[in-house]
């Protein structure tokens, strides 16, 4: 036990430092003047340094095997936390610091290069950049996979969903792609026969809109004493259980866009000020990865947000706070609005149903990328290609295909897929809540979320990551994940089915 | 050499977490939810025991001695940088861990009484808080005068303003002990017989204080791009060279108060922002402490700013601004309403003449507590005969008497009189400008600072601390501190002589 105490000593260390880059980077998206960027880098690298040489030094894997070696006494959490911090160890010291360094600096070169040829759309530029940092992911993810035993791609989800495999990621992707063009077709032919929708004109001005996320946050149950709320150029959920900070952008002709941004970001606030008290600062009170964080932004956003009900209780808040006088603006038009199915170039401005096409372009291409079976230069045509089956549509320009996203620029392969098993999971987890909460929609039409929030709390959030993503999800819903469930809820949201 | 370069890229490091820890500091006074204390102080506790270990470790001692013998190669800055990571070092190092930590401890404790026992005047709760912390300040002080090897006082005034001694200290401030009294008392007879200033009466919107601010603040030079202000319950300036960030306090009724702390605030971001550029992150490339710091918000703010020239520039933008219509908005009348002399109990709302007698008051009280000669439980009575002795009125409570300032609750002996070094330095190099600059006057009349700041820029921003308070001073106006421009100065502006 006295090992283990050691160890929850140093990762409640570890836990302050990563708060603190957590807050330097909130106050580089949000308020920072851009003559501070120099500086901050110098900072968040420093910090950094002095992470990784904490969890890297020599006598932790002493700790671990001493603590790992007598667990009788300890209790679930304990054992739990236990193997979270070994994950953490194992992802750490599996690579040698030079590859560490030489990603991080391979990712801020590509990114700069990245910045000037998306909006130049120049790939011939970008790719030698981009080459280099796949080179060296390729590296990075087969030494964790000699450290996990697993093969690379899986040791790289590893680190966003702690033991999510891509034998199972695989069967679920491989039915989508089968389901998702004929099911998005059928979607598309079905809205063009509906009742259209009427986009709702006029400026709406930002500090209103501001005043209308607020209150929606509000009626959620977000805990203005515990976190913020702020304006960025990419939205947000950033801090920690006693301060979390949201950010949204806001667009004055389109008062749905940022609305529902909040609403997703808001999904994320409450997922990481559920987390147990009593675990605080330790890993184990940490969420349980990206795959139940995005479920839970997305069970917000889409099952409980993009719902005929919510927009009952939504639409005269939105009359009173925006000031909006027409006749459109009824809950039942909001809805068509907000459920409209278009493929579309942009994976961030994807709806509901045409999204998981996207994750599923991505996690085929950077398989092929870390196997080696496709080269960076072949990309803008597997972009196509994919698009073309998936999608039915072309990119117009390399800008708005595979140079969109910021992800593999820095080097984050293995996080796309965990988008869409969140969706997944979202629709599992919303359909139990469903079950066991009778009055749920009706709730909802109320603007009453705290029976949700409460389930939420107790079925999700309060697990921390005593239990991995499925493992969550099975005590949660009965299963873990399953795509029927998923399919079903779109087949029923979509086509009335 | 060799050793030389190892320790500027560990001070480098320390600097880091410097900059880290005014960020968390920073976000604590401006943005942070109540919530999100606990972790902070956590943050923060975390980051210094790491700035802790870095420069208490064992190495460093062998590197500044290698480095110290051997620094014929060296230039001016380099030398100076050496010195100044000595003494960062001797500081550190001169005290056991334990005491830190003890004096940490014990000042969090006195501050959560202090804002308990303040708003309800007890004293006697209060104190015994109070003298536990200064004994381990006594303790603190003792043993960082063994390494420098001068008197615990003279210790602890090292901490703000390196090398400045009690004995120069006892010498002006004794001058000013006997000047002062007689001068107040002829200030207020003469504002008496004087035309009487009009205040302004009226609601001033926040929003546009604001503005009002920041166009003075963009006179004055500031650059908004690697800087900010903001609101906080208490002025400050925090962050950096390259992100200087002030806040200011507004009050509604008078606008009056919000741009002179605006103007202070400004005056110590204009010197972080001027440091010289080419040894950023090492303490050679730090202000050259508190005394010289306070000069420079004293200079805008005092020697600038409170002046009909200042005032002349600034009324019609005041008016423009506020949307004032009011026959008293004239530069006359904002010179008389802010150079109003009236004796007062509370340090932070004195006027220019009654300010350095509340500092001489705590100069002799802080001496007195830390040699001995006076108890903490002697505070009330010690605190009555000298506002009695020095400014003519006795506080009606311990609240607005020894209990207003923070500075001893968390142990900061030795701050206190950097504030009146600082008026006198603003006074001498204000004065030195004026010769220099010879349409400095009639430049400030039109809004037009950037000859001020430039030489200011040239004369002491530039110069880091590459040179000791009192070198600066010499170097700038040809006179170590003197006291005697500072009272033809306080004569000439408030007598008329």
């Amino acid at each position: 036990m006295k090992s283990y105490k050691t160890l929850e000593q140093i990762f409640k260390k570890i836990n302050d430092l990563e708060q603190t880059k957590s807050v330097l980077h909130w106050d580089m998206a949000v308020v920072m003047p851009s003559g501070g960027s120099a500086a901050r880098g110098e900072q968040i690298s420093t910090i950094e340094s002095i992470r990784h040489a904490i969890i890297t030094d020599e006598g932790i894997k002493d700790l671990l095997d001493d603590a790992m070696s007598n667990t009788r006494q300890f209790n679930h959490w304990q054992k739990a936390n236990l193997r979270k911090m070994e994950s953490v160890w194992k992802h750490n010291n599996a690579v040698p610091q030079k590859l560490v360094t030489e990603l991080s600096k391979l990712g801020t070169q590509c990114e700069m290069v990245w910045r000037e040829a998306r909006p130049a759309n120049d790939f011939k530029k970008f790719a030698p950049a981009l080459k280099k940092v796949i080179e060296v992911v390729k590296e990075i993810a087969k030494a964790k996979g000699s450290a996990f035993n697993c093969s690379p791609y899986d040791a790289l989800i590893d680190q966003y969903d702690m033991g999510r495999k891509t034998k199972q990621i695989d069967i679920i992707f491989d039915d989508l792609k089968g389901f998702l063009p004929d099911f998005t077709s059928a979607v598309i032919e079905k809205q063009k026969k509906d009742k259209k929708f009427q986009k709702i004109k006029g400026s709406f001005p930002v500090e209103a809109q501001k005043a209308l996320g607020k209150k929606i946050m509000d009626a959620v149950g977000f805990n203005f004493e515990q976190g913020r709320v702020d304006e960025s150029r990419h939205p947000f959920c950033g801090g920690y259980k006693s301060d979390v900070r949201i950010t949204a952008r806001y667009n004055e002709e389109d008062f749905l866009s940022g609305m529902m941004a909040i609403l997703h970001e808001t999904g994320h606030a409450m997922y990481e000020a559920g987390l147990p008290d009593n675990w605080q600062g330790l890993p184990v009170g940490d969420s349980a990865g990206m795959t139940v964080h995005e479920s839970q932004s997305l069970l917000l956003e889409m099952q409980a947000g993009r719902t005929l009900e919510f927009f009952e209780y939504a639409t005269p808040l939105i009359a009173e706070t925006l000031k909006i006088k027409n006749k459109n603006l009824t809950a039942g038009n909001l809805y068509l609005t907000s459920t409209r199915v278009t493929p579309s170039l942009i994976r961030v401005d994807a709806d509901e149903v045409t999204y998981p096409a996207h994750i599923l372009l991505r996690y085929y291409l950077e398989k092929y990328l870390l196997s080696g079976d496709m080269d960076v230069y072949d990309l803008p045509e597997a972009w196509s290609q994919g698009m073309e089956k998936f999608l039915g549509i072309v990119p117009d320009s390399d800008a708005n295909g595979c140079m969109q996203d910021i992800h593999w620029v820095d080097g984050s392969l293995g996080y796309f897929p965990t988008y869409t098993l969140g969706a997944i999971s979202a629709a599992q987890i919303f359909a139990e809540a469903k079950n066991q909460i009778p009055d749920l929609m009706k709730n909802i039409s109320n603007g009453e979320f705290a029976p949700l929030i409460a389930w939420l709390g107790v079925n999700v959030h309060e697990k921390g990551s005593s239990l991995s993503s499925d493992e969550i999800l099975k005590s949660a819903t009965g299963k873990t994940l399953d795509v029927e469930t998923y399919k079903n809820y779109l087949s029923s949201k979509y086509l009335g089915e």
